[in-house]
């Protein structure tokens, strides 16, 4: 990973929940870093997610703290002191104000969380931060994950390379409906609040929330972008407005980055043992694509099959027919990878069960559903549903 | 079961995929007999689901067939004409209008079925359908189903006995938005068509819509409600209107075998090993609190940690926030069974986790959920999600 001038990280182990291992995250931001954010539409959000929105107002960011082990949601006053607390041992940390304080929290729901644990710990970190800890930084944010997901982008605004580092946590209870459980993502790029903020919602919808694991959103998700500004240095003039031409290559470089994050969160699905892509075409615009293609990637039934590699291509009409978006019965077609298996409305003429079954044996999988009904398209990615997923989750607490 | 005057069924091994049980069953209707029915909404509903659709416009029956192991959705032409080719050879076994014909098909989906398989022995099963073979019609339309589910209600209209019988299969792919998977109700009372339909639509919503396996909606969700008209032999006065008094105690004796029902495929949904309802208070308005409930009963990681006996009531919390219905986070309740967990949105004070985890090893689980908001109620009943769901799942078809 390449260094985000402005940007420094520290971790702790501060013994939250886990034991030998970091669960503690602290990011800290030069002066005149612009913020950018989306967050869970949970009507039971957690009281970091409320904190966030809050600071949002303000579009600046100076540190991020996030835990892991502990989600902080459902805990009443007792949650909101935690965050506040939180809020002033960072914001004296960094001396910056309140609001330019963010706070993520992940684990456990309803389990009340005691600040004091590591609120002590921030300025130490603060103080200690360094720029090259990108990794130990994304490790820190881990719960069920079986491996910390980083993704890196190098682009030009004007003829100045910029840096763009995103890492993000997730695994079970994933269905972002926002952004996702918890994404960071750095750039030295100088770009003003107001034009980040739109470009990092808007790209959240077709890359995060086109993402799931199991249906279930989290009442965590949260994805920050921070702009230190530090290639102004270098030369980059900054970004005045959104219409500014050499953002182009920008905004594809951190769309791209935001992709690769939300496809390493469905990789490492609780219990995955195979990589699913689902791609709608034929509906009636992208946001009918997309819900015919989450209610596939949501499907249990239809997970379980894959999970069995059975090219049980019955299962996707189903969840075609559930997802309550208009698609012609009679013009539905299928694919798995290659092989068409369906068109018309009925099975393909030259479908051959022992050529799909051998190809439901790879670990990638790619379900093409044409709905034959209009030009929207859209593609949500997933996992499959195993014995695994189920074991995971019968435990996880107890 | 009493047996319903005016009903005769038969059924036959017709090999149509399973080997070694019954497969086909016939239900003979007397002339006279009013029809009701509720459908599913999939937009990728079977042939046979359209041919019921046509058939309830004329508002009478004189014969359902049924058939197993093969679901004849995504078929095509072939599938139309299967249907057709079912309803010529059903109508000229009892000499009836095609449209007086039902038609329900349950299995695998996208198989090309040929109905000349059985097309033939339903005249033989029309002329020796018997009144009493109510079990062995109801054993006849399961697929992974491991019981025969059957229900039965005796009520006076005026001063005369009516019955109704009802049977139904399902245990995956069950998530009904208009009826379950297959259902068959029969009466001996004299109630027409326009009485029939709206109330059994009505009842469909608070019953079998109020029923989740795995949230997967079926192509073939089928309710079928056959009046007879027997009951005025022996005196009862037909009923005209819906606003008759007499139908008070017939309602709350329908409304009643429709949830027994539902409830009997909530128990037997596939790899259950608890039944559990949540019961949904202090939502926006009823169909708030039905959102909210189905929110919870169709949560994967909520139902896996019910399977593992985990009293995770956080991922309650997630589940009520992400139904998008109305919810104070800061004045939700939760119960385990006569356990409080959670009130005013944190960890209620007396809550004993070994208490709550003793309760959890029950093989019924119901979980209660104040939203704080409102006063609109609603039940949902369903099952957890197991180890053995993903067998069934993984292994059905290839």
């Amino acid at each position: 990973m390449p260094v985000i001038e402005g940007v420094r990280y520290a971790t702790a182990e501060a013994g939250i929940r886990y034991k030998g291992r970091t669960d503690l995250m602290v990011a800290v931001l030069d002066p005149g870093t612009a913020a950018a954010g989306v967050l869970t539409r949970s009507k039971t959000c957690s009281a970091a997610v409320s904190w966030c929105r809050e600071s949002l107002k303000g579009g600046n960011g100076r540190i991020v703290v996030v835990n892991s082990g502990n989600a902080n949601t459902f805990t009443g006053q007792k949650g909101r002191d935690a965050v506040a607390t939180t809020a002033k041992f960072a914001s004296d940390a960094v001396k910056c104000r309140e609001n330019e304080v963010y706070i993520a929290s992940t684990g456990v729901i309803g389990e009340p969380m005691d600040a004091s644990k590591f609120a002590h710990l921030l300025e130490g970190l603060a103080t200690s931060a360094r720029p090259d800890a990108t990794v130990a930084a994304a490790r820190a944010i881990l719960t069920t994950d079986t491996y910390p997901k980083l993704a890196t982008r190098t682009v030009k605004i004007g003829d100045v390379d910029v840096h763009i580092n995103g890492f993000c946590k997730g695994a079970g209870m994933i269905a972002p409906d926002m952004a996702t459980m918890l994404a960071f993502i750095f750039t030295d790029a100088a770009i003003p609040h107001h034009v980040l903020q739109p470009m990092l919602a808007a790209f959240a919808e077709t890359t995060f929330n086109c993402m799931t694991v199991d249906g279930d959103t989290s009442t965590s998700d949260t994805c920050l972008l921070f702009a230190t500004g530090a290639a102004a240095k270098r030369g980059q003039v900054p970004v005045a407005d959104a219409a500014d031409p050499r953002l182009r290559a920008f905004e594809g470089a951190l769309h791209d980055l935001m992709r690769d994050l939300a496809i390493q969160v469905a990789r490492d699905g609780e219990g995955v043992s195979k990589f699913v892509t689902f791609e709608v075409s034929g509906a009636e615009d992208w946001k009918a694509a997309r819900t015919i293609a989450r209610s596939c990637a949501n499907s249990p039934i239809l997970k379980t099959a894959i999970a069995g590699e059975d090219p049980n291509w019955g299962r996707v009409v189903m969840a075609v027919g559930k997802s309550g978006e208009a698609a012609d019965r009679d013009r539905l077609a299928i694919w798995f990878g290659p092989y068409c298996v369906a068109r018309n409305g009925e099975r393909a003429a030259e479908y051959d069960e022992k050529t799909v079954a051998a190809y439901m044996k790879g670990r990638e999988i790619v379900i093409r559903v044409d709905a034959g009904v209009g030009a929207g398209r859209a593609t949500v990615w997933t996992c499959d549903l195993t014995h695994d997923y189920v074991s995971i989750n019968a435990d996880y607490r107890s």
